[in-house]
């Protein structure tokens, strides 16, 4: 039998899939899991975008221009210039889901070896896709006590070295929810410009943003035009995470050739999925107030729920839809798998994603937690319940 | 500016788009442009997948499971049956279109470096996704004269090394359209079996197969079940190219494993496209009789009305939509530009794909050319007519 490729071996399996058979054997015995592990968000997708759907009168579904549909990149133009990002449509290439954009960013500027730099914890995907490519992924660990703000310069410099090529961003951010203000992303434009680095900046979670201060991407910094590749994503924004589509966004042009090449040997991205972003693009203020208020009424009941069960401590997340928080338990990958498979509380338990798979630094997140508020309050509030009980429970608490 | 990557560098542009700009000056022109160069299909998809569409009632367009939906996956295992191909469902991973699946065989069989070796003239973007990846693709090349046969042991074994790790194939074939014998394909088992290398069979074709010879499938081939995936797509079956649905399919459990923690990383294959696929399976034997008819009767109108023409040899095709002829000219990429640029004929001209795009090997394939037929009979009769007169007025003819 032939053997399989040693990045095949080395690839990394996805930390939230690894309890998957626990939560499913839990449902075969009859048991209720609230998800607290997954961004699938619950909300819906807007109705343009649905009736989109129903309104496809084509009678040969083909591919699609492999930079995505003029119309559709007209409008993400038009979209973007609302946040402040002024682009041309040959600064964009439809992605199928922001993953194709990763894994395109790390292809175009990274060679095996090469160094990209990533405050953990981090997104754990980035860590499969470097794998795939070659690339190396250095971390710089952010801390729980200070809402996993963004290291500081020194820190960033401790690991530079001759093959670094790149840092990664995410922000808003996914897994911690922190949102780097105007200065952190200052002192990473110098830090960009000081050794000519590029600054892949994953901000699929734009949408969600729980702060007045004005909003900073890192398209709005000025001096690195060239440096700068943004990931974007409707999956998050309109709750589409089905349709895959993304997008690949830049203005250095050669970067932006090399990409297309990539483009180009895929074919297209999901024409039907461009057809629903498109129209989603239309949806009306109202929709977006109503996720942005849900999401907010959510965060505070399971930030404020999480601080008041006792040896627990959540910072406020200012963005996205996720949590990290610190939990009394020695080991969170065992105390997740517990829940799953030993406890249920008058036949419900929660699922929830350890810490520990989104750092690449061993030994660190073994007692934190990451949930995503995608449930509805009433059920937020059960499995608040139901994790107070789980923890009293639990043998392995500190 | 931080500099892209060697892989980005090396990357080929795909040959079919080198012409594209001549086609839209000449469109701009109001000149009209009759496409004999890519693999669209024009035939309609299925009204089953088209009227899925129609009744997705989904409130939450979310992520499908990374494997695919079982639903879909099961009745796939019911479609290979009736090929005689037997499946479990653990066997078959749903990609993004065929393109996922080839860069998921190269990403985990082949290690940078490790060689492929693959008949030429071959389909271009596997060029693409060995750069990718990082692997090296050795050609073999096969020849207009016996209708592009698959090579014999003794060429194969010539470029065998101790790198070679893989043989592609894809059957029938794009470019050619030739489809592989039993008694080739068992010449090609024994061969994988000798060296213990893995078998990438491209077979995306199947549906359209013009020969009365029982079909063989490298799913069919004895003994070498753990060496053999298989890249599907549902894109050209029902013409539906733009929903990027195709699957990965082995039945080596390692293999299938390492490629699931790809999918995983990737999160789900486009939801919408499994959905239409997933009906287009219900299409009655009238849609695929009526598909079959109608490229068996533009097959023989372009072949034979290609041979008609002085000076030029077209291969009789058992498989596909495509066809690779030999034209009577010196080089086939400055005809094929000509054509869109310096000619006409009665305000109408054609575009079709120099095969040379199709060789790694320096220098063959100036005088081939790769037609699609994809076009209704009437227009394939009118594009023969301007390429008979496109080859009167050519000025580098033979």
């Amino acid at each position: 039998m032939p053997k399989i490729s040693e990045r095949s071996v080395k690839m990394p399996a996805s930390p939230i899939r690894k309890l998957a058979p626990f939560a499913a054997d839990a449902k075969k015995r009859g048991i209720k899991v609230y998800h607290l592990n997954i961004g699938q968000p619950d909300l819906h997708t807007p109705e343009e975008g649905l009736e989109a759907l129903k309104h496809v009168d084509r009678k040969v579904l083909e591919y699609s221009p492999s930079q995505g549909y003029p119309s559709y990149l007209e409008k993400l133009v038009g979209y973007y210039n609302r946040y402040d990002i002024k682009l041309d449509v040959d600064d964009i290439i439809v992605t199928c889901g922001g993953s194709e954009a990763v894994q395109m960013a790390f292809m175009v500027c990274l060679n095996p070896g090469d160094e990209v730099i990533i405050p953990e914890p981090a997104y754990a995907n980035y860590m499969g896709f470097a794998c795939e490519t070659g690339a190396v992924v250095r971390t710089i660990t952010t801390h729980i006590e200070d809402g996993f703000a963004l290291p500081s310069v020194e820190e960033f410099e401790k690991v530079i070295n001759e093959r670094t090529r790149a840092i990664m961003i995410c922000n808003p951010n996914n897994p911690t929810g922190t949102l780097y203000s105007r200065e952190e992303l200052m002192r990473l434009r110098d830090l960009v410009k000081k050794y000519d680095l590029f600054l892949f900046a994953d901000e699929v979670y734009r949408e969600f943003i729980y702060s007045d201060a004005p909003y900073t991407s890192a398209m709005h910094l000025e001096g690195i035009e060239n440096n700068v590749i943004m990931i974007d994503s409707v999956s998050k924004r309109y709750s589409e995470c089905g349709i895959r589509i993304g997008a690949f966004i830049t203005r250095n042009k050669e970067v932006r050739a090399a990409a297309m090449k990539l483009a180009q040997a895929r074919l297209s991205p999901p024409l039907i999925g461009q057809i629903v972003a498109e129209a989603s693009l239309d949806a009306p203020q109202a929709y977006h107030k109503g996720v942005y208020d849900e999401y907010i009424a959510r965060r505070n009941c399971l930030v404020e729920g999480l601080n008041k069960i006792p040896g627990v401590f959540c910072p406020m997340p200012m963005g996205a839809f996720y949590t990290v928080s610190k939990l009394p338990v020695k080991d969170i990958d065992d105390f997740c798998r517990w829940c799953l498979e030993e406890f249920n509380y008058e036949g419900e338990t929660v699922m929830m994603a350890p810490a520990s798979g989104f750092y690449a630094t061993p030994g660190l997140g073994k007692d934190q937690v990451r949930m995503a508020y995608v449930l509805k309050i009433e059920d937020l509030k059960r499995a608040l319940v139901i994790l107070e009980k789980a923890l009293e429970a639990y043998p392995g608490k500190i």
